[in-house]
């Protein structure tokens, strides 16, 4: 059975009954709750949800029947941009699962969901209906409060549901791509400018990889910096061929990587991708792990 | 439910009927058969199955109802060595799974089998009752045509049944151990003599790696020599390791590491602490690992 996980970001993350109805409203669905994160200054919350795509599909409905409810944007101030109560919905292949199973669950989600709440969805990333709305910084731009002015412009009509904002929910975004990587490297130095520099060396917007983004900082009780990442897509960029350009540039300034840092959950196809590059084995097959050959034997 | 593997070896590798029946003996107890593999020349097979421990249990002793009803070794001629009609019986800990349940189940079905079948068995690995039977080598020296002589010796008195051989089985041998990981580094050289070198560096027996066999070999088709290994404790000589050793040592000789193999099934463990020590990741855990997570919520 093909299993998809959708990583769904509302915009509350602070009144914990709304977010404990929310969790409760998917879990009754029979899609299986992963994750919940909130974060009280973004004012936002982030629920990880995963299971077959008929799960998924009515997990992410009852998440947004429980948000639109409770989350008034007229009154919602945080530090994280927003454009709506259900701010950002993808979808991502797990097992058995294609990038155009996703497209087709975010396109029937969408369809769904704008009919019920009369509510207008713009599609991103893999499931965008043109290039200009594939990125969701572009998608955003104006957030809730520069909304209506901007849905007046017919190349921002939505994909799905009404040519103006929900008065209390405004837009959602809904699509599919691939699992995030959060990766940080942690570089054996105080030196800032050497983190920002490598964060422009291997970020796509200024000339690296194509499915990096980067942004150098500072650990300050610790007294060193870190190079700062989401890898979008670990199979087109795989964390190896990133560490190892990080490292590369590094050494150039005369500095070395301390450590390195992966932050949440990782798919295993990308550690054994990474594994299997490092030990130079040739022709390594997932079916070759203990653990799939088991699997394949129980089912 | 922990999960247990079972790696048996039978002394025949010819007679497809018998195997057969002994593959349908082993599924039809509700363990799951992996993998079989015959080798006619060595005039052996290898039986891969696993489930609960009940299941193993239940699979094992249907394997030496099977292969001791069928194979006479008085009649039995191959190249690999033997003691037994079922020759060696390990137990691996595989998921949830312990080396001391798997040390219990050893024992367990060392008994069933000796009362059962009146055959000698002795424990070797992790279930060995002295350190003179932990290696499988050492326990089967002399073979099944030396048999009767050796457990003449007060020394060599089995761990379970008779103080004679069994007329056609001879004795078995059982035990616990980590699981195998058979790891082979072709290096880009015809010089034989490198890859035996590199082979004496590593292996435990001549100064090496605590748990590395290995040896040097030509792939005279390819015009390349390998290292051949077997990693016999991957979480106590983990793979990375003796890929950074050999790497190292060839370089001595001006040689560069062409490839590796990882022959037949891999614990995904094994490739996730490799992935994790060359990419330096700090603090990583197998619950980060998205399938597993998707496992705590199904399960």
């Amino acid at each position: 059975m093909p299993l998809i996980e959708c990583i769904a970001n509302i915009s509350e993350g602070r009144r914990q009954d709304v977010l404990d109805a929310c969790g409760r409203a998917i879990a009754a669905t029979g899609a299986g709750l992963l994750d919940v994160k909130s974060d009280p200054t973004h004012h936002r919350t982030v629920f990880s949800f995963a299971g077959t795509p008929a799960q998924v599909r009515e997990g992410a409905l009852a998440l947004f029947e429980s948000a639109l409810a409770a989350i008034d944007l007229r009154k919602h101030k945080g530090e994280h941009p927003r454009l709506g109560a259900v701010d950002v919905v993808p979808f991502v292949p797990i097992k058995g699962a294609t990038m155009a199973d996703c497209v087709a669950l975010a396109k029937d989600v969408a369809a769904a969901v704008a009919e019920r709440h009369q509510l207008p969805i713009y599609l991103y990333e893999e499931a965008a209906s043109s290039p200009a709305r594939r990125n969701l910084e572009d998608v955003r731009r104006g957030e809730f409060e520069g909304l209506a002015e901007r849905m007046a412009q017919p190349a921002w009509a939505p994909d799905f549901g009404p040519a103006a904002p929900h008065p209390s929910g405004g837009a959602s975004i809904v699509g599919a791509r691939m699992p995030l990587i959060a990766y940080n490297i942690n570089l054996a130095t105080d030196r800032l400018d050497v983190a920002k520099k490598i964060a422009a060396a291997v970020r796509h917007s200024t000339g690296g990889f194509r499915y990096v983004k980067a942004m150098g900082l500072p650990l300050e009780d610790r007294g060193i910096v870190q190079v700062s990442m989401n890898l979008t897509n670990y199979e087109k960029t795989p964390i190896f061929r990133v560490f190892e350009c990080v490292r590369r540039e590094a050494e150039r300034y005369g500095v070395a990587v301390l450590e390195s840092e992966i932050i949440g959950l990782v798919p295993s196809a990308a550690m054994f991708q990474s594994a299997a590059w490092f030990l130079q084995v040739s022709e390594f097959s997932e079916a070759q792990v203990l653990e799939n050959a088991l699997e394949r034997i129980e089912t």
